[in-house]
């Protein structure tokens, strides 16, 4: 068979190139309810994600206790507070931005990252943290099919993440690095929210890619 | 407008899930090019990829150079074997295992964390590492597209990331995380080769999935 037989069609390439180029960060969402076959289906995806050594350090906590929705919004709006304050002179402007979506989202996920600890070592003996971009793919994963079924997906990482791990009962050896909230929307945005609030510009991707070397007039 | 209108049709949601099922962690390549029109859609893919703050803190470098190429295999070599002596009793089924293609494949990248420092506090204040979550997510992004237009893509994390650092004169603020080995393959592997190799076997998502706390029984 010759190799390029493997490449998909271009009915499904442009399918893919279409929900990598329209998943959006979402923050705002519409009340109702995500069929189970779907949730499940998203997170097969997460699932089907690359790891380290084969080592799938994810774990996906779904949320489905309104108390301890409640408890996680307030852990985040502490530290939008802190955040707010760190910024400085941008601290109004941050404040009117809308940075999550956990008391309207339809499903409420928090994904955790487990250390396998010493017995891990398999492409990890100097890149330790390579276990955490194993759930990082997961969780793109995530968006993408979440984006393909119609729904948004916002992934909040302003929380304590040692207060998160003490509600939510972690081992020493997890921690929690995402709240995802997912549900459907009223509409997707046609630009990155940060940019359309004019929070920051997103650059090009030519002035990310370098030939060799890195230049010696660079950032 | 309906929100269920923003699901994809059953065509393109079946491509989008076929791509997340299907992606590999490729090892083994055939030679032939790439053409530059797919190698900028496989790098547009990555460079849509969600980022904390909208940061963008990927940098990607294509080594074109054969001396570079070379130079880098010698690195993953010295790291292979590093990590082959830390496996201990295992030391020897490891070094059955192909862990890398550098040499063979068409094209080769490498994925670099430029920490943006203490201007970018935005959804980092308390989880530093998000800048590295976001480069993971450009790579499954490319990893996907790449999939889709029929090429493999193999990230290789062993290597010691100062003396590659060095090796691209990277500043002080960059770091290199992805020895990235993109090409055409002659098959594509039904399972991941750690698993088909017996080095691993892969957990089903029901070990992974918690609902409002850990459980008082996990690993």
């Amino acid at each position: 068979m010759s190799h390029s037989s493997h490449r998909y069609d271009e009915a499904d390439r442009a399918a893919i190139y279409r929900v990598i180029r329209e998943r959006r960060d979402v923050r705002s969402f519409v009340r109702s309810p995500i069929e189970p076959e779907t949730l499940g289906r998203i997170l097969e995806s997460a699932h089907a994600a690359p790891s380290v050594g084969l080592s799938q350090p994810w774990r996906f906590l779904r949320i489905t206790d309104p108390h301890m929705r409640v408890a996680i919004h307030a852990l985040v709006q502490q530290e939008r507070a802190r955040t707010a304050d760190a910024l400085g002179e941008r601290r109004d402007e941050f404040l009117r931005l809308k940075v999550e979506g956990i008391l309207d989202c339809a499903e409420l996920l928090v994904g955790a990252l487990v250390d396998g600890g010493a017995n891990e070592i398999f492409g990890r003996r100097t890149l330790p943290d390579m276990d955490f971009a194993s759930v990082a793919c997961a969780i793109e994963n995530l968006w993408l099919a979440a984006r393909a079924e119609g729904l948004g997906l916002g992934w909040v990482s302003m929380f304590e993440p040692r207060a998160l791990a003490t509600l939510l009962r972690f081992p020493p050896n997890a921690r929690p690095i995402a709240v995802l909230c997912l549900g459907h929307v009223q509409a997707f945005d046609p630009a990155p929210r940060l940019a359309l609030e004019r929070w920051r510009q997103p650059r090009p991707l030519t002035d990310m890619l370098y030939e060799n070397r890195w230049p010696e007039v660079a950032e």
